[in-house]
C-alpha cells in the first residue's frame, strides 16, 4: 500500500459519515469498509420495496453502525440527519431505468427533487460537509466514441438518465456556487455481493449471476457483441472512499469504470464457467429494451485515477467468483421480500 | 423572400398551434406572427405575477386567438389542451435565475416536472404533435471557448440552468425514444417589445432599456468588457416558426444567437445614444450576481442556420430603436400589476 493510499484510509478514523441508500448494494458495501476504517457511520435508507435496500446487507455490522430508516424525499428528516455529518456518501436513488420509463414522476422526485432538497439542507444546516454523489454512465446515453471520457456530451436516453443528470448538476452547482463541497462519480456497471437479484429491472449483471447459480438459461440480446465495462463493488466502494478524502475532487465529475471492456457474450461465457452452471441463448431484442439501448459502452477513468490514484483492483473473473460464492451462501436473503 | 422561407410561412395557414407562455414576451410576439400567417392559435399562460405574462401583450390580436389561462403545472388542464394541437411552442417557464436560487423548488416544478408532465400528456393524448421547446444558453454555464456551439458541455451555474437542462433533455428523450417529435432552441439574450421590465430579475437588457427611457443611471458591473449576443424578439419568433415547420429539427438542440457580440459597456452606450436619454456608471459586482456570472458568452448558431436557413435580420441598433419606441408608446402597461 502506498503512502497516499494509507492516508485516505486514515482519513476515516472517527469521521462522522452518512451513507444514503446505506442498506443498498453499494451503500452497504461502503458501510463495511467505513466500519473497518473506524468511521462513525450513519446509514439512511428508505427501504422502498424492490429498490435494493436489504437489512441482511448489514446484518454482520449491525452493532457498529447507526441505521435510520427514512426516505430521502422526507425533507424534514433529511434536514435533521445531515446536521452533524462531516461527509455524505449520497447513493440513494431509483436505479431502474425500466421503472423510470413507466413511472417518471417517482424517479424525478427521488433522483432530482430529493437531491436538491438534501443539498439545500446541507447549505442551511451543514455547509461544511462534503458530499460524494453516485452518478451514472447513463447520463451519456449512446456514446459517440469509445472509451467515453468526461468530455463526452450528456445526452440521456431514458428518464432515469435525465433525472440523474439533473441530480448531478445540482451537486456541482452547490459545490461551485454555494460552497457545499460535492463531486459526482459516474459509475459504470457495478456488480458483486449484496446486489438486488430479486428481479431483473436494475440492470442485467446481477440477474445473470442469479440465473447462472440457479443453472438456468441466460438470454443474450442480439448477437451479444456489445461491450460493457464492470466494476467490482469493493472497487466502487474504494472510489467513494478516495473521493470523500480528496479536496481535488470537489466540484468535479469523474468516470469510474472497469479494468477492461468485455462483450455480453464473453461475459456470460465467463460467468457460466466460473459458476460451473447455467447456459446461454441468443434471443432477439425486446422492443422496450431496444428503444433505450445504447450499443457498446465503456469508460475512460483516467481523470479519476490521475486525481485520486484509484484503480480497479479486482479482475472480472475474480469478482464473479466472489459474487457467485456469496450468493451460493446467502441466496435466500436475496429472494425474500424486500 | 426565398422559396424555402415562403414555404415555412405557408406551413402555418390553418395550422392548430398552441403557445405555452403565450402571454409572455416571446410567446406573445410569436402569437402575432402566427395570427398573421393564418394559424389557429391557442395561447396558454399561467399569468403568475412577475413572470412576464401580460394581457396587454395580445390586446391588439385578442379577437384572433383563443386564450386559456392555466398553469403548465396543472396536469389535468394540460392533458386536455394538448389534444387537438398539431404544434406546441413550449415557452412557459420560470426565467429568473435569481429567483431560482431563492426558491429552487418552484423553478423545478415549472421548468422540470411540468415539462415532463406535458410531454407525457402528448405521448398519451397526442403523439403526432411536434413540440418546439424554448431552451436557454444558461445550460452551458461559464463557457470554455467562444463562440459556444452545441458541442460545448452542459454545465449550468444556477438552479434555473439545471432545471432548464433537464426540461430540454426530456424533450429530446421523448423525441428520440417515445416518438413525440421535439427540439430545443437554446436562446441567448432576447430583447424587444413586450418584455417584462417591471423588475430586474429576468436579465438585464429589458431593465436597461427601461432605465434609459426614464433617463436614469444604468449601472454596469465591473469594467463592462464582457461580451454577450442579443436576439431581437422577431428574429427569435422567426426561429420558432422555422423549427416548427422543419422535420430536420426533430430530436435536436440548436443555438439561436445574435448577429454579433457586443460588450456590456458598448451596448449601454448604444442604448443611451438610441434612446437619447440615460447615463452609464461602472459599479462593483454585487456578490449574489458575481457568484453566478459566466464571463463573456456568445453563441455559434450555424447549426440552426444550416438546418433551417434562419439568420437574425434585425441589427442591434435597429432593434433597440424599435424597442425604445414601443415602450415610449406603451410604458404604463408594463409598469402596472402583472
Amino acid at each position: 500500500m502506498t503512502e497516499a493510499s494509507v492516508r485516505y484510509r486514515d482519513f476515516y478514523r472517527g469521521r462522522r459519515v452518512m451513507v444514503t441508500g446505506g442498506l443498498g448494494f453499494i451503500g452497504s458495501s461502503l458501510a463495511h469498509h467505513l466500519v473497518d476504517l473506524g468511521a462513525d457511520v450513519l446509514l439512511v435508507d428508505g427501504m422502498i420495496p424492490d429498490y435494493g435496500g436489504n437489512l441482511f446487507n448489514i446484518a454482520d455490522i449491525e452493532g457498529r453502525v447507526r441505521v435510520n430508516i427514512s426516505d430521502v424525499r422526507n425533507d424534514a428528516a433529511m434536514a435533521v440527519l445531515v446536521r452533524d455529518r462531516e461527509l455524505i456518501f449520497n447513493l440513494a436513488g431509483q436505479v431502474s431505468h425500466i421503472d423510470s420509463m413507466r413511472d417518471p414522476y417517482t424517479d424525478l422526485d427521488i433522483n432530482c427533487r430529493a437531491q436538491l432538497s438534501m443539498l439545500e439542507a446541507c447549505r442551511r444546516h451543514n455547509p461544511a460537509v462534503r458530499v460524494v454523489f453516485a452518478g451514472t454512465r447513463q447520463v451519456y446515453g449512446r456514446p459517440e466514441r469509445l472509451p467515453v471520457d468526461e468530455r463526452h456530451l450528456v445526452r440521456p436516453m431514458d428518464v432515469n438518465g435525465v433525472n440523474k443528470a439533473a441530480g448531478e448538476y445540482y451537486h456541482l452547482l452547490y459545490s461551485n456556487v454555494f460552497g457545499v463541497r460535492a463531486c459526482s462519480l459516474r459509475l459504470t456497471n457495478v456488480y458483486g455481493p449484496r446486489q438486488l437479484i430479486k428481479h431483473n429491472r436494475q440492470g442485467f449483471i446481477g440477474w445473470f449471476i442469479r440465473l447462472a447459480i440457479e443453472g438456468a438459461e441466460i438470454q443474450v440480446y442480439g448477437d451479444g457483441t456489445q461491450m460493457r465495462d464492470f466494476v467490482f463493488v469493493d472497487d466502487a466502494a474504494d472510489a467513494f472512499l478516495r473521493a470523500g478524502a480528496c479536496s481535488g475532487c470537489d466540484g468535479e465529475v469523474f468516470n469510474v469504470g472497469g479494468l477492461e471492456p468485455i462483450s455480453h457474450r464473453d461475459l456470460v461465457a465467463m460467468l457460466i464457467e466460473v459458476a460451473g452452471s447455467g447456459s446461454m441463448r441468443y434471443v432477439p431484442w425486446p422492443p422496450e429494451k431496444q428503444r433505450i439501448d445504447i450499443g457498446s459502452f465503456y469508460s475512460d477513468s483516467s481523470k479519476f485515477t490521475g486525481t485520486t490514484g484509484w484503480r480497479p483492483a479486482v479482475t472480472l473473473r475474480e469478482g464473479l467468483g466472489r459474487t457467485v460464492a456469496f450468493y451460493r451462501a446467502n441466496m435466500p436473503h436475496y429472494l425474500e421480500a424486500a
